[in-house]
């Protein structure tokens, strides 16, 4: 048994989805891991991780538009705004979905389904580099 | 320190929570692991994975009736609706709960209390037959 | 590789979160493991864990706004109210938050982000003692 850490820096462009999962399989690849448990974990609280359907991106359209209007960006709606109307709803719509995620490892792989990607949400507005931790142990 | 991966595979029939509290103990229970670590993987993005009150019947039907209101089916509503008005609900309602659940084992058991039970969210309207991967390590 | 379970009691004064990153943090320093991962069990369903923003009290205050509106508390509103009206949406918020959070540790501290903290969130109105299940591998 054997275990490795690992920091990813994805940098974001606004809201919406980021698929990690090639970068995640990647570097799940190559630690001679065969079977075993990966943790993807997400420094921020405001993006988070979620795994969503891979395929079509109007799925990533609906998210998006279906996020905005269960958690409504409106001025003098939350108390902490300090960064900005996207400040609260950012909190909440992480609190909504992950920080984190963990998928078990066979043959190499994490044993995502054929339609499944893991994605790094983002909430804010503005472009953001995010931390996320990858933990992986197994033998 | 050993591990042990399996999967189930669970036939659902339509919408609503299949409890596999049982399957998941059992499993466990064979493995000669004392303490550890057993994760729980649902392979897709139509259906997901919550711990729930395992002994009020109308509890399964009040998050039936809550998660139609809160993700409502309704042609239109959606850009992406390939497979139907329930195929992006599906998406969402999934994204809103858990597609990985991961609990201590001690003495032999997932460590749930008295009231939880671990269940399959299904969120399309037919059956499918569903992939559940467990991953188990300990000593 | 080594493990060790532990269990925490949290006595809560009704809905609120109650910051567990402290508690958590000094386990771990205890247990002479470096690296690994951290395993946090919320052994109920009508409390939950959250990750959430740790410097501006406003924040906890706008979160549980959202949750009572999101899931309101109604008499009729729900099947199950065997406990009165805050025991189905207690079940509910729950189910939208998280019941299980790892957490991957690196020199002996879990690997939390500057803003973050672990929250455990009480959904019931009465004071309530909730049982926490620790599980930490790792070297």
């Amino acid at each position: 048994m054997k275990q490795a850490l690992h920091q990813l820096t994805i940098a974001t462009t606004g809201k919406g989805l980021t698929d990690l999962t090639r970068p995640i399989i990647e570097w799940t690849a190559t630690q001679g891991i065969a079977t075993g448990l990966l943790t993807v974990w997400c420094r921020h609280t405001s993006a988070s991780l979620t795994v969503q359907e891979n395929a079509d991106p109007t799925v990533r359209a609906d998210i998006l538009r279906f996020f905005e209007a269960l958690v409504p960006e409106a001025t003098g709606r939350y108390a902490h705004e300090d960064e900005g109307p996207d400040d609260m709803p950012a909190h909440l719509r992480t609190m909504l979905t992950q920080t984190q995620i963990s998928i078990p490892v066979a043959a190499g792989r994490p044993v995502f389904g054929t339609w499944q990607a893991l994605y790094l949400f983002e909430h804010r507005r503005h472009p953001n580099r995010r931390e996320i931790v990858l933990h992986l142990f197994g033998a």
